[in-house]
């Protein structure tokens, strides 16, 4: 995290004057962070980083991706009351929302692991302005992949492209235009674009919003033809916890699910306080 | 939203060099923006000033706040393809995110109507790290009220607070220290703490965690002493759509949820592109 | 202060290219700020702040707001002589601004206790542009109040909202779109206003460009009627210290003036520094 | 104005959500700035950008640098009364601040040509952090000189430099390493270091917080000496309105006073709105 | 270009008060940039973009990426005297710089183009720090390939990687780590590790500072294999115009080169003004 | 470098997320960073604030502007591989750019110290846009002289504004308006417009696209008219190693060239890491 991004995020939380905090005097505590949920826990580093912007001690005791049971302290905290009360919503916001998804990836990634041991469960760019970065993360330590972080990172050719363009001309385009150094994904909605874009050559191809038995034979289409190997393929559209074992077995070697930053809840943590005892 | 903002927001979903934009050339298009889901429409006027800082043209046919039904388009657009492209995915993360924290408030709202109309629900602080303020404002389009944007809004005294100075001191400190024009809250966790609040003065009692016999209770006590219309109360802690008639039955002025931050799930909204016909 | 602020003044003071500075060798040195007229102090965690970021230590000798005598050191600084000299004229500026409008304000509060012990003195919006925060905590250290930092921070309803709107038609919006943690004030000219808002039902009363003569009755006419206890009254237009004692004997809580932040005149201090005398 | 810096202006009186504006509906309105005192100018330019940065029509009615009487419309607005309402304070706080500085340079330039008609009267860097880009152009609108923006502008070799390295190194350095776009000033306290300096050479010789009398004689030691003509004289330190007159006499070729940006009051003035009639 | 990044361009340029712009009033004028070499033109978008920051209309007369000789008007522009000459040189910058290495693009491209038809030439992350989105768009117009833009672009195994990891180990985690969106690609020092990094798999392998006839050697061994087909190869270290065509003859399909961004010298152009003839 | 400056620096080479480092793991390293031609070394105190900020330890084994052989460590790093290898390239970057600079101006300062010891060799305004500061201060550390850093810093009349104004009456405009704290500088293209400038006085005359052999002729009449010594003189406009002597022979006192910074090519450096024995 940029320091002007923290910054950021610590101003929003805090205003210009906190009253709250002018009313508590210098002294010293320390703070437990405490699950209250069993959780993949996330958002450790981001926590400290803040934690100790505010010149506070903050010493995680789990490693980010570890699976943690309810009732468990995960951070400590050591420093001036004031601040470890300015501090308390930011951390806890991070922690919630980062394992919150991290829990959902690590769900999703047991569930495929069942049908299929190979299967990478990746998100999608459905991120909230201004947090993909920490959702992205949270995603890779539930063992999920983090897909694309922007339009920049590989070329993806969506629907909405094919339709300005056709398929074969917005190919022959990105092989034109695009860096070496990028993957060339296409997204079909049927089995003749997916053979289509076989034939022209792409790094990837995407079925979207297509049913697991659909895919499943375009994927042994795709092996007949002796083309199955060159090619990652992908499912995505409308995947969720219920149905994504289905797809899992359909063959291909990526999920992606905008499921995993949409619907993912808040895992629930609280911070507890105490005076630091005169010994 | 600030124009340092919103580029940081565009520049985030398309990076340094967005080579799917580079192989779409320069043609007319128009586009709309169709629900796929019922809701309470949220984030249009995000949507319009991230489309014209694009050079786009962009008409919403909702006023923020609206219920709309599946199948309807909300907004329309007018202008350069590639542009439209880049911009889709940015405008369609505000609508969805904004739209289904809209649509579960007004849920909650109507929940609460049924046994008491004068009730409001609030959100809390637990927002995404750098969304908040549009968080806060779908909030307000479903009919909510958007409390604390920051800690210098107003004085909150929480449990941790409570736990450092004490409540009384706590209380003392902040008459002194807070500007006249700011209101005073105290978080209680028992009826003992409540009436000892309320005796010293405040202006918002929050029951917080409590179960709604016991803050019930709390408020038949508050008005047996005639102190009742003097406090504005609120109920706050594990509030969801569940429960949330239980607790609007106590008589407190205020519900205030995490939910409907932590758990609205994003709105379904899709964007449809075609080349602009020449007449 | 945020850092990205700091740098900010920082660059604004020194440049490009400091040509003073690189013909200054690298020498230890040691500092100290000096005042030259009574006054109570502030600035000096700001100038403590702007000190370390360039490396320097700096140790106050007085807490912030203690009234300080003419001759006096107020901080000790050690380090770099180069550096010294750099950050010394925004420490200087600082201190200047910010302890001139704390002196000011102990002693508008200071003719106010005079007449009355309870009346509080506050500021208003009229600041720097930029510079806003330090000067309302400068007013909060010479004993001041805050007042509203921003439009945000409590509903302000006056005479040009009111030319637009009336009277009624503000409060009955305001009361239905505000969040119930802000206060409601409202801005009166006449005792016939004064009433209407306290009919209506608001937090406070500000009479604005009143007589004291004419406030006083309006103060007595709510003790008659009952609901002088419900509200914060407060006084402000053309106050300063000329007439500050007149106001604080109508009755008000409350006297707010621009005067604060508009008339304070910079305190004298200098900075003297000397080459470390090798023992 | 930058548009970021412009921003954050805005950001500081409006913060993050302006209840105050949300009770006023969409009406037209017209609002006039009216000045309630005697003054120069200044900040039109200011006033009108941040007016335009809202979407409203401003148009001044004088040049920035104009003396006007008490009671003249200076900037006609028209537009949104929401947005007339959200701009005001910003608006007036540029517009009083900046024309307290002209009016006030523009006396003391006044009293200075009483005496001698060619010395330019010029500010300092004590100006308020952030802000002093316009502090100086009140100065420059007022008639008077900007002198140094930053450290980075021209070489000025003061006490505390001397302090630490002696005149005659501090010159050597400065002439070695400065560039010689730049002109090198030094500070003296006596005639003594003024000889030195004039035999060494330099740009300008700067009288710091020294009697008239000893200043006039030092001007007439360069001028037997025939060294006169080669430089520029400047006086500073403790000039005010009371004794500018006495240095103006004493042949030197510019005033620098920190008394112009520290001791002006805000000029005051006032916007009045009206809705728009319909006819 | 985001227009906080333009801001600040222009900012260091033109400074805190351009006495220089002061002088000149407000006339109306006409201006040409001519070229004064034969070039590749490149910038003109961000020139354009720049002038019209200052409110000046700008047309360009060629595209971006065409030849252009000596002598010609490639950019005409129109508006304030003064805001022209305070855009100058910020807008001859970005030609110059950009259209310098455009132009030495273009000309390796030829050479390339002598010896092989298909081999693309790219540049490094040898760029001026803060500068490199105009370099690399500058070799994309010339004719080149863009490369990584960062280290988060693709996964690059340097020669320091493998000294830390070893090559299997490098390769095995990222494989293991990397999204299945990005390419894995490996530097090797000699053919040995060439054989090891085909073997395990990865989509690219850079020749780092080995002699075109060992490269050769390198790719008829991949051929052999039968592996050649599945591997893009890319020559780099140590190649310039005198030696491209060396590279190009080894058959690799990429030739990358810091030599682009390096020692590309900034192209000859001018700025023509003249007053706007009153007809 | 401001911390906001490093900030945007590091994240244009690191990007949002960087697969390449991820596989590193968590050990110790050393590195050196080497000469691969003779240079004036320059950057290394920007190179340790960016090794710095990383939380790696950085020893410069030279000080900047010394002249440093082939082969030769100049800076030794210690730390985690992982964040060596992150830093590695804008580390490099900085230092084989500003030492390019550093080692053509110090050439060029040889060249011309043959014909003339008092000549200044100074850079222009022609630098890479946002890295200016850096470029200016490797012209400085080569033993150059900085010139102006942006419009603000002198006033230097140039032909585009005698086309508009005229050069009296641009003379005339800038005495009356700009600060007695900056120097003026007319560019001149042939002896009439120097007699004139000199005529009307000006602190610095440029000589601009002249012949050695015209401005040889144009210092000896000013000599002939006894006003050489009152000027600065100052050749530019197409000098390069080619030609330095000829113009360090006229007489003038400062040669300009755009050439130091747009034809500097980058010293060749390279960073060796190795994994920290264990003893």
């Amino acid at each position: 995290m940029l320091s002007s991004e923290l910054e950021r995020f610590i101003n929003e939380d805090i205003g210009e004057w906190d009253d709250s905090s002018t009313i508590v005097p210098d002294v010293d505590a320390v703070a437990s962070v405490i699950t209250e949920e069993d959780c993949v826990i996330a958002g450790l580093s981001e926590a400290c980083q803040i934690l100790r912007h505010f010149g506070l001690e903050a010493e995680p005791l789990y490693n980010e991706g570890e699976n943690v049971l309810t009732g468990v302290v995960v951070l400590f905290i050591r420093g001036n009351a004031r601040l470890i009360l300015q501090a308390e919503r930011l951390v806890l916001n991070f922690l919630s929302k980062m394992s919150g998804i991290s829990t959902l990836t690590r769900e999703c990634m047991m569930r495929v692991s069942r049908t299929s041991g190979n299967v990478r469960v990746a998100c999608t760019r459905k991120t909230t302005p201004g947090f993909r970065v920490f959702e992205k993360k949270a995603v890779f330590l539930g063992g999920g992949d983090t897909h694309r972080f922007n339009l920049s990172d590989a070329v993806l050719i969506k629907d909405n492209h094919i339709k300005i363009l056709g398929l074969a001309d917005c190919l022959r385009r990105a092989k034109l235009q695009t860096s070496f150094t990028k993957k060339i994904e296409v997204e079909v909605e049927n089995l003749d674009q997916m053979l289509e874009a076989a034939e022209i050559g792409v790094d990837i191809i995407m079925f979207d919003n297509m049913k697991p038995f659909d895919i499943k034979h375009g994927v042994e289409l795709l092996a007949e033809r002796g083309i199955r190997e060159k090619l990652i393929l992908e499912a995505s559209g409308g995947i969720s916890l219920e149905n994504i074992e289905d797809y899992a077995s359909t063959g291909v070697d990526v999920i992606s699910m905008g499921f995993l930053t949409k619907n993912a809840h808040w895992t629930n943590l609280k911070l507890d306080i105490k005076k630091k005892s005169k010994v």
